[in-house]
């Protein structure tokens, strides 16, 4: 008898449509779901592009109408992975439909538009894409803090470093134009690591940064040249409410960074680190060892009992960048089967982009500022 | 209209099974192929279980009799990933049926085996799965070398680290049987590291070395214990037909170590550096820079220009180990289409397996023993 | 013909005093200079202490009054490595006594000591013991910045993190005590990493952070408890002059990190990284390189014609810590017998004392803070 | 009252020279030791250069007549650091003469000699300059092996990998000359990690290996050319008499290899692994710790309680090479003030230099060689 599926609508075909389509797809097979996955429908702006899309990735349909994902009685989970700005339109009208919402990071334009959708997805199944959570290494670094290895927290400090527009000649895509992305490297990288710091450190009360446009004019890809609205780069000091203090960096200047995203937490009875250009991997440091065989360890985190990693092959072989995706598909489809609340959720976007709303005024007026309550 | 696909025939259903059908899958949607795989049958001795199997992974039908994917004129490949006991048997069958033949490492019991397999495959398309050839890491190796960027080579060193039957605890599986391995390390691990020395760095002449066997019984799945037959670890000393010495050894008695597969390549204008526990990686020493800022470069092999990388994500976003067998399958696809010769063949099978066999008879002797010429 | 010495008197015998004595008896053996170092008169506060220290190192007299060292006309050279609330005064009296001096670091209490101090050295030889200058790798970062490699600056992110007061049973020694130390991690640490940006990545206009202290009492070593008043940790942004962005972290508190001296050097034609625990290494980017084998090189500073290396042994052999003051201490011997200026100096020390200053009032008020200029 | 102190002659005065000479200064700091070192006479061929060395090292007197040194009633030590040639000859005169003998390695020219020395040493304070064992992180793996934390031992494998000789252009220096040096890389870099693995890994029985001579002719340092007769290249696999096998590579054609001398011990409970070009560092992995939290930990070897750091600096302050020497100074001083015997001995020089004997003779006739019984 075969299992009963649960159809997807998705809004977004590009390079989160790529990896979103992979992982429903796969974890029909790696995982032991009591729903299979039916792709059914695909929206995008271009209708021959997305066409094509569904063709290859096997979605059933294609349109370019968002709303005919909203109408469809079937489709139970809609899946936001469009640009930013689309983000608060189709998610209050999936939500307002009772859809399960899957919305790509950052939730909102800003925090004004992430309360209301948190308000509407209030009571209901729904998750933000911080899929860095369900890096195993990330997902473990929790685990070890819920076991009490590192206790009182004094230092998180987090960087993002790209460089990929370190280049001039980088034309002004989507991600740098501020009336689609909302921000610069806040939206796209801080988001990221601010998404960890709540998930792992706990809750931030105040920043103050800085942040730089490094090149004031691109050219557009459809010809032309733009001046750039956009944060090239962005450092911010932040106070957390139980007296840690942590930092963070977010650019896309840092020559030599590709993925540079890496923590360190420093506490009490220990530390952790971690660096996702090289995944596999979390760093522990246990104070409460013997004093001479103290050190740095470095974990492989690809046993069977390390989070997610069963499902995938077997110990010392190294799962990738897609496979986060992957595990988070699989904990919304076992949440949405199960009935039981998912995280991170619409409640934890919301946490985030009053953070990252706190990062854009403190760099704008050179002054410290409250991070608003949620 | 659809593009036209080619159908697959298996032997075998367990973790190879898994690897290679996520891999004919996977290729369909990540490479511009003119050709889709379609995954027709798959074969296992438990009926039962290949039928999971089957309904799992999307296989039209399965069966526990391998001679139906020999007569099946509908298939085209037939993929052997079953004990190495069958490979010979399966292979000159599939063979003498006209049919493409992809058969998983070692290539046979022996090198006997392994020459009339050779022999039998010669002039039409065939592969063996030594899939570490397509690591992006190992293939951007190999294009270093082309590119004269090594010279002349004077050493090779080669490691494959393993540490899971270490404990005695472990019950003698079917790659610890020598009815049906063949070998311990030698044809598990020593395959892949003189594959690699094969591809990367010439001709092994002659060999020296020494294995062991440290726990001498196991109990046995099905019940009772048994004596090991199998070596747990071998090293061995070889000379190259062009004057490089090198090293090689494969154990899974190495605490720590769980896919430790490591070489270094040392040649006149520079060295180069891999190891499998962090395969995105390839380390390359220059001795042609200015001699001051000379350094191991630590090149993440993830760039677009880089050895498959395009097909699947962006700069900075890692593959892991399934992604190899995806490789190699999209290259078979590949050549299939366009029929052209495909790399590594059976010959390259029978030159390992030549190697393997002297290694064998070194240790068993201890002997300096030339390697058979091919 | 022996060669005609200088006489040298030291005010400090603890662990700079300890160090110092190395370097000014090491450099007499591993460099050819002109002069060779007599080690003359040390002072200290404990007479017996002293006196044991001028024993074992071969200091001629000890004396627990440092004017007898400013008095002596046959002492060219003061060197001041007692606590930072003595520089001020033994400085300005040896200068006014035409004496060469070496401080140590921080240069003074505050900035108005250090102005003070700077402008008595002004037009005469003098140094302040920035040692890390000196360590090879550094030296030679700011080597691969005068010769183009990195170009504009756009980022410089530095840490010092150590853990040895994260005990609360670690005792308030003088470096936690404000009356001796003037500040915590700020004089400490950031002195040093500020200097480095001085040095490496150009001049820092206003900064913005933040500081805790995270045991507000400990015992003292004489008996009792004292409420704590410096910093244990302490992190700011910081805008430079050219716009560049930085961020600077100075903690105790980083459980595992010992002497984590660490910093990054973004820029548009290549990056730098730097590990004080691993200070052989210079990590090094060059993005103008052929784009597939770009990497992060890994060198090893410790060839002939890197900084100072051909003084100690030979390419391979490391050097480690004490080595830095001997480089500084050689630089210093021949600069006197140049009769040439010798960096970094005491306006150096005022320059990095201002944006100390800075640092202390930002975290003091939340804050952005503009550095008094120099 | 000043300590009493212990005159030492040296024969020898270039690179080796240099370091003892270092060494045996610097230890009247560093230690607390009984007897204080008095530097009397220094031994050279050219009377000069040797002069000029007295003067800047502080020796008493030079000479270049090695049996003054012999002669001096008052030399109680006599170290010698001449070529391999010249030990044999000189260490049997002093040792005749009642001195205590510390010879640099290897110990003699071949296994002959080195019988004869180890047989005339006996019941004498003696020393081998292995000097690697005293790598703070070296006597550590020691400390963890008999704290039993590694078990019954399967592998080790040691590589000694240099590239100073890759260019054909490198005159043939004493090291290569067959006269004088006895041996290439098996003499000077085999006979550390041979020693090593006597040290950590227990007795090796058997070997079987091959080397290279990569450059077969070179021009001479005072004019000319010569054919080369010394390796350049040596590897060997090894058994000992406990069960585990090993595998040794020595080289001066590793191209961007200066210093690197690693080592892997794995152990039924753990491992250990250590660079000689990360000197500060112990890697090691403990399989009896949960299995979710194990993984290689990186101990910096640099804390108070570590083999010999509390005599140098403060935790987190790095030492280098020459420290090696200056612990085996210290420890040969102590030994000699207490009167207890001194390791590593003539024993292990001889021990050692049997290994050898057999790794030449296994390379020379391409068999399996027993190692000689001491």
């Amino acid at each position: 008898m075969p299992k009963p599926s649960i159809a997807i609508g998705m809004v977004g075909y590009k390079f989160m449509g790529k990896a979103h389509s992979n992982a429903y797809r796969q974890i029909n097979q790696f995982f032991d779901l009591p729903l299979r996955t039916r792709l059914k429908t695909i929206v995008g702006r271009d209708a021959n592009k997305v066409a094509a899309m569904a063709e290859r990735w096997g979605w059933e349909t294609s349109t370019d109408d968002w709303r005919r994902v909203i109408d469809d009685p079937e489709i139970r989970i809609v899946d936001i992975c469009s640009p930013n700005n689309t983000h608060y339109e189709v998610a209050l009208a999936a939500l307002d439909a009772g859809k399960i919402v899957a919305c790509e990071k950052p939730l909102a334009m800003n925090g004004a538009q992430a309360r209301e959708m948190a308000a509407a997805a209030r009571g209901k199944i729904n998750t933000v894409w911080f899929n860095y959570r369900r890096v195993p290494a990330i997902a473990f670094a929790r685990q070890l803090i819920d076991e009490g290895r590192i206790g009182r927290i004094f230092h998180f400090r987090a960087l993002y470093l790209q460089d990929w527009t370190l280049d001039p000649s980088v034309p002004l895509l989507w991600r740098m134009d501020k009336d689609v992305a909302g921000s610069g490297v806040t939206g796209d990288l801080h988001s990221h690591i601010v998404d960890l710091s709540n998930y792992l450190a706990g809750e931030i009360t105040a920043v103050a940064g800085t942040s730089r446009i490094f090149v004031n004019e691109r050219s557009r890809p459809e010809g032309g040249a733009s001046k750039v609205e956009i944060e090239d780069a962005s450092i911010f000091v932040a106070k957390y409410a139980d007296g840690a203090i942590g930092h963070f960096e977010a650019t896309r200047f840092a020559n030599g960074r590709k993925n540079g995203n890496t923590f360190e937490i420093n506490g009490e009875h220990g530390s952790l680190y971690f660096d996702l250009e090289d995944m596999s991997r979390l760093w522990y440091f246990d104070s409460r060892e013997p004093k001479h065989i103290q050190g740095w360890r470095k974990i492989s985190v690809w046993e069977e009992m390390h989070p997610y990693m069963k499902q995938w092959w077997v110990p010392g072989c190294a799962i990738g960048y897609e496979h986060t995706f992957g595990n988070q598909a699989a904990d919304l489809i076992a949440a949405v089967a199960a009935d039981r609340p998912m995280k991170p959720d619409f409640d934890d976007g919301l946490r985030c982009q009053l953070v990252l709303d706190a990062v854009l005024e403190a760099c704008e007026s050179d002054r410290w500022v409250t991070v608003v309550k949620q």
